[in-house]
C-alpha cells in the first residue's frame, strides 16, 4: 500500500491567511451560477438566459423536480471546489438528498465535464437551452443524481445510503476524500442512522476520508426533521456519541447576506480539512492514539434558500413548501410568471454568462480542473480505475471426488480456502462483507489465515482475527454490508456479501436500486463496467438448525428475477467443486448481480473438478450416473433438482425408484444456473427450446425439486414445451426449529414424496406400485416419528449418500462459532 | 382518555428504604431458577432435575439454541418482576435478542402462565421434562421468543425491531410500561439505530412508557459489538444525543458475586422507575417543560454469564463463544458431560424445586400474580383487548358517478375524508403511519381536519397540523412506520401504513416476519385475532411524476404472494368508490396483511357507490357498459385490467376497438381482488374454475393489462383453463422521469398497444385490420413525439375519458405538498 506517498501528497494543512474576500466573491459567483442553472432546469423550456422578458411559453408545462435541497448542495459543492483547488484534493461527492439532481448537473456543466460527456450540451446559449429542457423531460434526464450525472455513484432516490456508499468508496482509497451530504430527513432512516458508525471501521492509514455534512435545512417533504427540532446540546452529543468531532455552521436565516455565511463556512471547512490532514499525518507517523475522531459538519441553512420567501401570502423559503417546485403555478398568472422571472434574475444571470451564453471566467474560477473536478474524478466512474482480480486456478483447491458422494465437505469452507488466496493476491481491492456471519457461514476459519476482520473500535486481548486493517468487514447491519460493498464496487473494486438467506430480504430495496443503476449504466457510453455485486447466501432455508421459521425464506431469488435479465444471475451450486467454480465465475464477471445460494453444512461431494467445470459451463446437465436411462430411449420420468438439499433428495429418490421399479427409466437433471430455464429471448443465459426439450423431454413427467418457492420454476419454464407435465416441489412456507429431514418433509420435498410424485405421474405406475407408494407414505411417518422421539434424523436418511453411507451426517450441526 | 386515573394508579414513586437483602436473595433465587430452566431446555432430554447423575443419554443429540444472551435476559426479567409487584406496574416485555427464547419460556413457566396455556406442561417433574424436551425439538417449540411464547409480541429472530415494536405498543396505552431489551449487536442494525428516536413522538400523558435496556454483553455471534468498544463518554453521549437519560450498570466480571450486581441494578431500577413516575406526574399536572428525557439503562454483564468460564482451555464466558451452545460437545467425553452437570448444579436445583419438581415458593416469590405477570399481560395477546373500530357508512362519502368517467377524483383524497371520521370516532385506537408522505399521498389535507401529526420534538409557529398528540405518525423511516404499526396492532389496536409503492420494499423482510407471525398464531388456540396490517401504496409505479426509475417498482405484491395464502390479500381499486369500499373492508378484517395499491392523481370515477359494493364483493367483474358483447354470444376477446392506470388504458382500447372494428365482441373485465385469480384450493378468495371460465372464457384471447410485473398474472392463473391464450402486459422495468403516457408506452401497456395485441391475437383480425394496426403504431409514435416536444402528454390522451373528454387531465401533477 502506498501509504507514505499518499500522506505526503494528498493531505496537507493549510495555515495561511483566512479565505480572502476575493475568493469569497468567486465562491458566491459560482454559487449564483449553479443556483441559476438549477432553477432554470426545473422551470425553463426556452429563453434560458432571460435575454428577453420571460413569457409563459418559456416555462415548462409540467414542473417536475426538487428545489428545496438544491441551493444547499450547490453551496457545499462551491466551497469544496475552492478547497480542492487550494489543496489539490482528490475528492468525490455523495449526495444523500439525490432529488437535488439539478444542482449536481449544474456544477458538472459549469466545470465543463457535462459538455465533455454530452457533446450536444455545449457551453453556449443553445447548450444551456438543451440543458434546461432535458431535465425531468420526456427523452431527457431524470430528476435525481442518477447514473446519467457525471461524478455520481449514488442516485439518492431511495434515501438512507449516503454514508454507507461514502465509506465503501473510501476503503482502500487512502488519498480519497469523500464529501458525503446527508439530508436531515434522510438521517431519520434506519440505514443512515447506523451508518454514522462506519467510522468504527475506517483505517486512517490504509483508507480514505469521509467528510459527512449533515444538511440541516430543517425540513423533509411535508414535515420538520427530528434533528432540527432537538436542543443543540443533544444534536452535538449525538455526533460526539457517534464518535465524530462535530462543527456547526448556521446561516442564511432572516435575510442574512450569503457572503457572511460563505465566510463562516469557508473558515470551518479549512479547519476541518486541517484536522483531517493532522489525523492523516499522525496516523502515518504512528503517533495517533486510539481511534481517530474524524470531523463532521452540520450545515444549518434555510430549505429552498434564495427562492421567493413568500408566495401567495404563504411562507415558502425556509419551510417544507420549498421541497419540490415552490412556484408550481408559475404559468397561471402574470404575477407568478413575474415572480419566477424575478427569482431567476436575483442571481444576476447577465453577470454570469457571456454573450455566447458561456459561463464567464469569474463564475467558474473556483472550479478545479481535469480529474480534480468532482464531476470528472475517475474514481466515480469505477470501471476506469478497476483492475481485474488476480485469481488462482480454483481447480487446485477443488476436493477429491473418487465417486459421487464418496467424500463430503462443507462447501463454504472449501470456498474459504480459495478466497484466502484471493485475499492474499489482491490485498488492496477485494473485501468480504458480512453481518457477523463470516464464521457462521463457514468461510472462516480459512479466510482468517489470510487476513483479519478490520475494526477501528477498541481491540482487546481476548479478540481473535481482529485488526485495524483486514479484508473482512463485519457489522451487524445488512444495510451497511450492502452499502459499503456497493460503494466499494462503484469505485472500481471487488467483493462479496455473505448473509443468511432469509435476512438478505433486508436489502431487497437496496438491491433494487443497485440493479436499476446497473441497467441504466449499460446504456451510458461513458460509464465503464464495474465488478458484479456478488451474494453468497449460506445458512439457507433448509438448514436453519439453531433457528426456526423466521429464518426460513428463500424468496430473495424471486425478488431478484423481477429485475432486468441483463443484470441478474442466480446460481445454486450443490457441492464444494460447483461452488468454487461458481465463485470463480462471479469474481470475474462485470455489471451483474450474482446471487449464489449454497449450503454450509457437511454435504456429499458429487462432481469432480473437471465435471464441475463442464456442468457449470453448461449451467445444467444430466447426471447420467444417477439415472437409469437406456441409451437411445426416452426416459419415463425426469427428476430435476436445483439446490443442494433438493439435489440430495432427488438422488435418493432416484435410488429408491431404481431399486423398486427397475424397469423405470429415470433421468436425473441438475440445474445450477437457474436462468438457463428461461427462453433464449428472455434471458441471455436461456437454453434454446431445442436443448431444453432434449433435456426435459416435451411430454414426460418432470418432477422438479427446487430450493425455493416452487412458483419460480413454473414462471421460468412458462413458455417451454411440456410445462403442463412439470411438477415442482419446493418451500411451501412450512417450517420451524426441527431436524433437516423433517423440514424437507414438511414441504413435501423429501425423497419419499418425490417417489410418490413419480408414481402418481408416470402413467401406469399408480396402479402397479400402490404398494411402494404406501411404503413411501410409511417411510415418511417413520422418519417423522424417529425425529420426534429422538430429536435427530433417522440414520438411514441422516447418513445416506449416493451408493452407500456417508461421512456427512445431516444430524451434525456445528455451532455457528466453530 | 383516562389520563388522570392512569396517572394516579400506575405511576408512583417509591422512596422507601433500599431493596432489602431478603428481596435481593429472592431475586437471585428466581434468577438461578430461570437460568437452570434455560440451560435445561437447551441441553436436557431427560433427568430434568438431576435427581440422578447426568448420563450421556440425558443430553439431547442435537443441541440447538442460544445461551449467551439468556442469563442477562433472565436477570432483567427477575428484577422487573420485583418492581412490578412492588409498584403494581402494568408491564410487557420486548426482547430484541429473541434467540434468548429459553429464558422467556423459563419465566413464563416459573410464574405459572406456561402451564395455564399449555396444560401438559405442569409444574412437576414430568412437566419440567416436557418443557426441556420440547425446546428446539421436532414437534416442539422454536428456539426464539416466538408466538408460542406467552407474553411475547416480538420474536426477535430478525434483529432490529425491538424498540419500534415497543413504542408501537406504548402509543395510546398510558398505563403501560414496556421493558424493551436491545441487544448490543442488534443495536448495530439500521432499524434499531433510528428507533431510539421514537422518543421524539411519545406523548407522556396519552402514551405509555418505554424503558429501553441496552444489553451490553459485549458480543454478537462471532465479534465484539461496536457499543462495547467505544469509550464510555462516547457511549453516554450517544444516548444523551438520542435524548435519553442513560444509567449504566456494570457487573459480573472477574467472578464478581451476582448478589452485588443485583443490589446495584435493583437500586438503579428503582431510581429509573421513580424518574418515570416523576415525568408522568409532571406531564399529568402540566408542569413538564419541553420534551421528556426518559431514562434508559445500559446493562453491562458478561455474555453467557454463569456458564463454565473456560472449556477445553478456551475462555467461553464473557466471549462470543458463549453465544449459542457453549458446550456443544457435552456428549462426547465424560469430562464434558461432567462440565455440563457441574454447570447445571451450580444453580443448586435442589434448592429450587420441591420433591414433586415444582418450583419452591422462594424461587417464584418475586414473580407477580395474575395479569400483572409479563407473560400473562393481556395486552401482549392483543386480540384480548382489541375493540372493533366504529366505522361510518363509507357510502355516504362516496363520489357521485352519473355515468362512468363523468366525474373525476383523487381517490386517496376521498379516502382521506372518510378516514377523518374514522379518526374522530376512534380517538384512542386508530393511527395512520407514514414516512413523511401522508400529504404527498393525498390523505391530507382531509385527515388533518380531524387530527394532527403527533410530534414530541420542538414545534414552531411555522408548523401546521403538528401537535404533541395526534393520530398521524410521520417519520422518514419505513422501518419505524412498519415497526410502530406492528407493535400497535399486536397490542390490539388498528391502523394503516401509507407509503410510496417502490420504497415499501424497504420493509420486505419486516413484512415477512409479521406474515410468519400471523400464520403461526392462527394455529395457537390461546392467541386471539388482531387487526390486519394494512398498506396503502399510493405514488405508484405509473405516476412517479417528480421522480424516476428509482421510484418505479411494483414488486411488493410479488413479494407478498409468496407468503401463506391464509394471511395475504391484495387489492387494486381503480377509483374513489372502489378505494373506499376496499378500505372499509380492510379496517374490519383481522389476521391478514392487506396490500392496497391505489393512485393519488386525478382519475375518472367509474363506478357508483352501489356498483362499487357489488364489484368489490365479487372481487372482479365484467364492465358490461365498457364492452361490446352481444347477449347470448361469446366474446371474441377479453380485455382485462387490474389497477387504476391499466383500467383506463383498457377502457380506451375498448373504445378504439368498438369504433374501428364494430363487429368485434369485446368483453371488459376488471380484477380488483387479485387473489380471485388463484384457484379455490390455493387461496380462500380463489374463484371456482366454473366462474373463472365464465368470465375469462376457456379459449378466447385474454389481453390482461396489469399494474405490476406481468409474471404474477401468469402465476396466479397457471392452473386455469385458457392460460395459453392469456397475454399479459405490465411493468417491464422500463422507466425514467417522463410523462404518464410515455411511461405506459415504454412498457407496452398503453391503449394503442392493447389494440395491437387484440388485432394480433384475435384470429382473422391481423389480415383484415392491418391498416388499423398501423394507425396504432403511428398513434404511439405521435404521442411520444408530442411528449418529447411539449413535455406533456398529447391532449387526446391526457384528457381522455370514457365517452368524451375528462375533467381529469393526466398532465395535472400537483406538487407533493399540496
Ligand atoms: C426511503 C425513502 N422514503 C421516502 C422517500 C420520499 N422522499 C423524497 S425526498 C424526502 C424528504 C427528504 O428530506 P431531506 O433528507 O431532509 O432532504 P432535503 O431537505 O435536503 O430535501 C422524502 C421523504 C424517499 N425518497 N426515500
Ligand atoms: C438482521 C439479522 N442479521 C443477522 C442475524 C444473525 N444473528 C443472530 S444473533 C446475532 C448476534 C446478536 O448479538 P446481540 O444483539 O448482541 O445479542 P446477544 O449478545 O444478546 O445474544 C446475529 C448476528 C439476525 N438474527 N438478524
Ligand atoms: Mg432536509
Ligand atoms: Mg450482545
Amino acid at each position: 500500500m502506498s501509504t507514505d506517498v499518499a500522506t505526503e501528497t494528498a493531505w496537507k494543512r493549510r495555515d495561511e491567511t483566512p479565505v480572502s474576500d476575493e475568493t469569497i466573491r468567486l465562491i458566491d459567483t459560482y454559487w449564483r451560477a449553479a443556483n441559476y442553472l438549477s432553477v432554470g432546469q426545473i422551470y425553463l423550456l426556452d429563453n434560458p438566459l432571460l435575454r428577453t422578458p420571460l413569457a409563459v411559453d418559456d416555462i415548462k408545462p409540467r414542473l417536475l423536480g426538487h428545489w428545496g435541497t438544491t441551493p444547499g448542495l450547490n453551496f457545499m459543492y462551491a466551497h469544496m471546489n475552492r478547497a480542492i483547488q487550494e489543496r489539490d484534493l482528490n475528492t468525490i461527492y455523495i449526495i444523500g438528498p439525490g432529488h437535488g439532481g439539478p444542482g449536481l448537473v449544474a456544477s458538472a456543466y459549469l466545470d465543463g465535464t457535462y459538455s465533455e460527456v454530452y457533446h450536444d450540451i455545449e457551453q453556449d446559449e443553445a447548450g444551456v437551452r438543451r440543458l434546461f429542457r432535458q431535465f425531468s423531460f420526456p427523452g431527457g434526464i431524470p430528476s435525481h443524481v442518477a447514473p446519467e450525472t457525471p461524478g455520481s455513484i449514488h442516485e439518492g432516490g431511495e434515501l438512507g445510503y449516503a454514508l454507507s456508499h461514502a465509506y465503501g468508496a473510501a476503503f482502500d482509497n487512502p488519498d480519497l476524500l469523500v464529501m458525503a451530504v446527508v439530508g436531515d430527513g434522510e438521517a431519520e432512516t434506519g440505514p443512515l442512522a447506523t451508518s454514522w458508525h462506519s467510522n468504527k471501521w475506517l483505517d486512517p492509514v490504509q483508507d480514505g476520508v469521509v467528510l459527512p455534512i449533515l444538511h440541516l435545512n430543517g425540513y423533509k417533504i411535508a414535515n420538520p426533521t427530528v434533528l432540527d427540532r432537538i436542543p443543540q446540546d443533544e444534536l452535538l452529543d449525538l455526533f460526539k456519541g457517534y464518535g465524530y468531532h462535530p462543527y456547526l455552521v448556521e446561516g442564511g436565516f432572516d435575510g442574512e447576506d450569503p457572503i457572511a455565511v460563505h465566510k463562516r463556512y469557508a473558515a470551518v471547512l479549512d479547519e476541518v480539512l486541517n484536522e483531517i490532514a493532522d489525523i492523516k499525518e499522525r496516523a502515518a507517523n504512528g503517533s495517533l492514539e486510539g481511534r481517530a475522531k474524524w470531523p463532521m459538519i452540520i450545515l444549518r441553512t434555510p430549505k429552498g434558500w434564495t427562492c421567493p420567501p413568500v408566495i401567495d401570502g404563504v411562507q415558502v423559503e425556509n419551510t417544507w413548501r420549498a421541497h419540490q417546485v415552490p412556484l408550481a403555478n408559475a404559468r397561471d398568472t402574470p404575477e407568478h410568471t413575474a415572480l419566477l422571472e424575478g427569482w431567476l434574475k436575483s442571481y444576476k444571470p447577465e453577470e454570469l454568462f457571456d454573450e455566447n451564453g458561456a459561463p464567464v471566467p469569474d463564475a467558474v474560477a473556483i472550479a478545479p480542473k481535469g480529474d480534480r473536478r468532482m464531476s470528472a474524478n475517475p474514481i466515480a466512474n469505477g470501471g476506469l480505475v478497476r483492475k481485474d482480480l488476480r485469481l488462482r486456478d480454483w481447480r487446485e483447491f477443488g476436493v477429491d471426488v473418487p465417486s459421487p458422494g464418496a467424500t463430503s465437505s462443507e462447501a463454504t469452507r472449501v470456498l474459504g480456502e480459495w478466497l484466502a488466496t484471493v485475499i492474499e493476491d489482491n490485498p488492496e481491492n477485494f473485501r468480504i462483507f458480512g453481518p457477523d456471519e463470516t464464521a457462521s457461514n463457514r468461510l472462516a476459519p480459512p479466510v482468517y489465515s489470510a487476513t483479519d476482520k478490520q475494526f477501528a473500535g477498541e481491540i482487546w486481548p481476548i479478540d481473535v482475527n481482529m485488526a485495524p486493517t483486514g479484508r473482512v468487514m463485519e457489522v451487524l447491519s445488512e444495510h451497511q454490508c450492502e452499502g459499503w460493498l456497493e460503494g466499494y464496487l462503484l469505485t472500481g473494486r471487488h467483493g462479496l456479501f455473505t448473509s443468511y438467506e432469509a435476512f438478505i430480504h433486508i436489502v431487497d430495496s437496496m438491491f433494487n436500486q443497485h440493479a436499476k443503476w446497473l441497467k441504466v449504466t449499460r446504456e451510458i457510453p461513458w460509464r465503464r463496467s464495474i465488478s458484479s455485486l456478488n451474494y453468497l447466501l449460506s445458512s439457507h432455508v433448509w438448514r436453519q438448525d439453531h433457528n426456526g421459521f423466521s429464518h426460513q425464506d428463500p424468496g430473495f431469488i424471486d425478488h431478484v428475477v423481477n429485475k432486468s435479465a441483463d443484470v441478474v444471475r442466480v446460481y445454486l451450486p450443490f457441492d464444494a467443486n460447483t461452488l468454487l467454480s461458481t465463485y470463480d465465475h462471479c469474481l470475474r464477471s462485470v455489471d451483474y448481480v450474482n446471487v449464489v445460494v449454497a449450503g454450509k453444512q457437511p454435504q456429499p461431494n458429487l462432481l469432480t473438478v473437471d465435471e464441475a467445470v463442464r456442468h457449470m459451463t453448461r449451467g445444467l446437465g444430466i447426471f447420467e450416473w444417477a439415472g437409469s436411462e437406456k441409451p437411445g430411449e426416452e426416459p419415463d420420468v425426469v427428476l430435476a433438482a436445483a439446490g443442494d438439499i433438493p439435489t440430495l433428495e432427488v438422488l435418493a429418490a432416484s435410488e429408491i425408484l431404481q431399486k423398486y421399479i427397475p424397469e423405470l427409466k429415470v433421468r436425473v437433471v441438475n440445474v445450477v444456473d437457474l436462468m438457463k430455464l428461461q427462453p433464449e429471448d428472455e434471458h441471455p443465459h436461456g437454453l434454446s427450446d431445442r436443448d431444453y426439450d432434449a433435456i426435459f423431454t416435451t411430454d414426460k413427467p418432470v418432477i422438479f425439486a427446487y430450493h425455493g418457492y416452487p412458483w419460480l420454476i413454473h414462471r421460468l419454464t412458462y413458455r417451454r414445451n411440456g410445462h403442463g407435465t412439470l411438477h415442482v416441489r419446493g418451500y411451501k412456507e412450512e417450517g420451524t426449529t426441527t431436524t433437516p429431514f423433517d423440514m424437507v418433509m414438511r414441504n413435501d420435498l423429501d425423497r419419499y414424496h418425490l417417489v410418490i410424485d413419480a408414481i402418481d405421474r408416470v402413467p401406469g405406475l399408480a396402479e402397479r406400485y400402490a404398494g411402494l407408494r404406501q411404503e413411501m407414505v410409511d417411510a415418511r411417518l417413520n422418519a417423522r416419528l424417529y425425529a420426534y422421539q429422538n430429536g435427530e434424523d433417522i440414520p438411514e436418511v441422516a447418513k445416506w449418500a449416493w451408493k452407500g453411507g456417508s461421512e456427512a451426517n445431516i444430524n451434525d450441526t456445528g455451532g455457528d462459532n466453530d
